[in-house]
């Protein structure tokens, strides 16, 4: 098997190849758009990196995630959590790659990576600390690592039971419930006894929540033109847990209908147009009066959640417990309008790009 | 002792008296205002309850206590953790009162109670649960029972400790700083080691807060246009804690220059003009990118804290390490403009009223 990889790495080593990018263009401060980045194609030689840093490597990318986050690393903002990208080159982002050449003894070509890489064909990566091998298995998709088993998992993984500290019988709402997050969360709830509501943006996706993902009740917000009055048909006794990924005014509306020391999981605010604008809250006080916790979390804070995470997940998977939609796109072209449909709500589960190599 | 105590009882029992009340003339929506409220004068007889309820006891009161708090209580709205006043009937609010007549063997007349009383001259209070017994104490103010060691120290005590978890060195923000609750908060984050920064709404309140309470800095806000640069000033490298008093646009500005993992512990939004009103918030989103927790108390629900609150913060104040700013204003009368100027700061300090009896 390494004698192969060798071979295949001497194969490719001396070779030209495009590589196909997807490239901020510039800065942005509204809501992401399709043409706000572009497609770009270099030559690259797949030769070994051969510069002395010896823990980078190249990788030929498979499968590409779109994630709400993204937005964040497309302003000019420094002071989140995360670097924004830089115009000129491309985006990066979650994804699963396989090893073409590497320089890092911990990597070998033909190794299956999940983590951190470029939105483009191939990446030479250098901070190899944000990938970790990934074994194929034939029962789970490989995108899977950077969905249910990756990022968006654990985000509904610590969000749901850390920061939400959810009990039996509960009342739950879940915004964008059938989305990368919220279909985990709402299936992980059911799983711990709790009664659950969720919210999307269309008929298709309130069937999927209902009859796939098994909530309680679902509604499309689209139809619903008083937020308050639909959660308070939805949820006549209040409301114990909201985990948002909206923010706006589907927030405004819960606070308006929590219980008394009900608990907000702020996990993504994907309503704002734009961070800057101001958004009309008439419910805010109640996070006094109903002494509710509202917490903003991000799942790399729970790192030492991952292991107990990946196995109860997985389990749940293969046990047929819980199920996972994607929304599969092929080709890197298809990345531009993949990320920015997230924004309007066009992808139908966990927004996938399939990269085809020619 | 108990003979004498008797004796008044039975001198005072048949005696017909005037009862001056502070009525609440009907519900409210916006800012509370002196003329919500009307002074009435009924005549009652001292006379024992004799009414088979058998915990019920008569008080007169001795001071009484401004919370903004009551302002809830105006409106009518009955979903919160405490029900409406009722129009027409006198005000209730924390108090300290004589007892002058008792069906309950727990109370004997001319025992101090502090709690739950009513705006009026005496009270007959049947829910005794919401009264203790307090022994005067020629180094403690009376009404510091319901100030520095009531509600309003319990509220800066579990606020400060419970909800912010600060830690040694980390900054603090508290607003309405010079107010009831915020002048203790500030002093206990002093003595546990943080830096401390208050705002107020006038020069003389900003010179008590730098000059009597030990604040590090504090700001007058009134004077400040922009509050974004003025936190920007005060906090360059940003907020740990902040404890908000006033929601609002303070509340914006702190969410806008808080640090990760900050915490805000709401505990008053008297900067609104009207609940219903809506708030232009532009900073929410930091609660994600941030990972704030924003979380909602009221100091009832840690009243297992209060032995150990009331043994330490008296301890602070009799060795000194801490003091308390009263306004104390003369007679029942001047109830309805007391109240009503919390909430456009003209207290400083703990607002008191003290009753004078003919």
């Amino acid at each position: 098997m390494d004698s192969e990889n060798s071979e295949t790495h001497t194969q490719v080593a001396g070779v030209v190849v495009e590589n196909k990018q997807v490239i901020l263009k510039k800065f942005i401060d509204g809501i992401p758009k399709e043409n706000d980045m572009e497609i770009k194609i270099e030559k690259i030689q797949l030769h070994p990196p051969n510069n002395n840093e010896n823990d980078s490597i190249l990788v030929k990318n498979l499968y590409l995630s779109c994630d709400p986050y993204m937005r964040g690393r497309m302003r000019d903002f420094h002071g989140s959590y995360i670097p924004p990208f830089v115009p000129g080159q491309a985006l990066e982002g979650y994804g699963v790659a396989l090893v073409v050449n590497s320089d890092n003894p911990d990597f070998k070509p033909g190794d299956f990576v999940a983590g951190i890489t470029g939105w483009e064909d191939y990446s030479l990566i250098r901070r190899t600390e944000q990938l970790r091998k990934i074994t194929p298995d034939d029962d789970i998709p490989l995108s899977f690592h950077f969905g249910l088993l990756g990022m968006p998992g654990l985000t509904a993984y610590a969000g749901f039971f850390e920061v939400c500290s959810p009990k039996k019988d509960e009342y739950v709402l879940v915004s964008a419930a059938s989305g990368a997050v919220g279909q985990l969360v709402g299936q992980l709830a059911k799983l711990h006894g709790c009664y659950v509501v969720g919210s999307a943006g269309s008929s298709k996706k309130v069937d999927l929540l209902k009859n796939k993902l098994g909530f309680d009740e679902a509604f499309n917000y689209k139809d619903e033109p008083d937020f308050d009055a639909a959660l308070k048909r939805y949820f006549p006794q209040g409301i114990d847990i909201y985990f948002d990924n909206v923010g706006g005014d589907m927030l405004d509306a819960a606070l308006g209908n929590m219980k008394v020391f009900g608990r907000i999981a702020a996990c993504g605010m994907v309503s704002l147009h734009s961070l800057s604008d101001p958004q009309n809250m008439r419910n805010l006080y109640n996070i006094v009066i109903k002494r509710i916790k509202m917490q903003g979390f991000v799942q790399s804070d729970y790192l030492d959640l991952f292991p107990r995470f990946l196995e109860d997940v997985t389990s749940y998977y293969k046990q047929g417990k819980i199920v996972y939609i994607e929304d599969v796109k092929e080709g890197l072209e298809s990345g531009p309008s993949a990320l920015a449909g997230l924004f309007s709500g066009k992808n139908v589960g966990k927004q996938v790009i399939r990269l085809t190599h020619q």
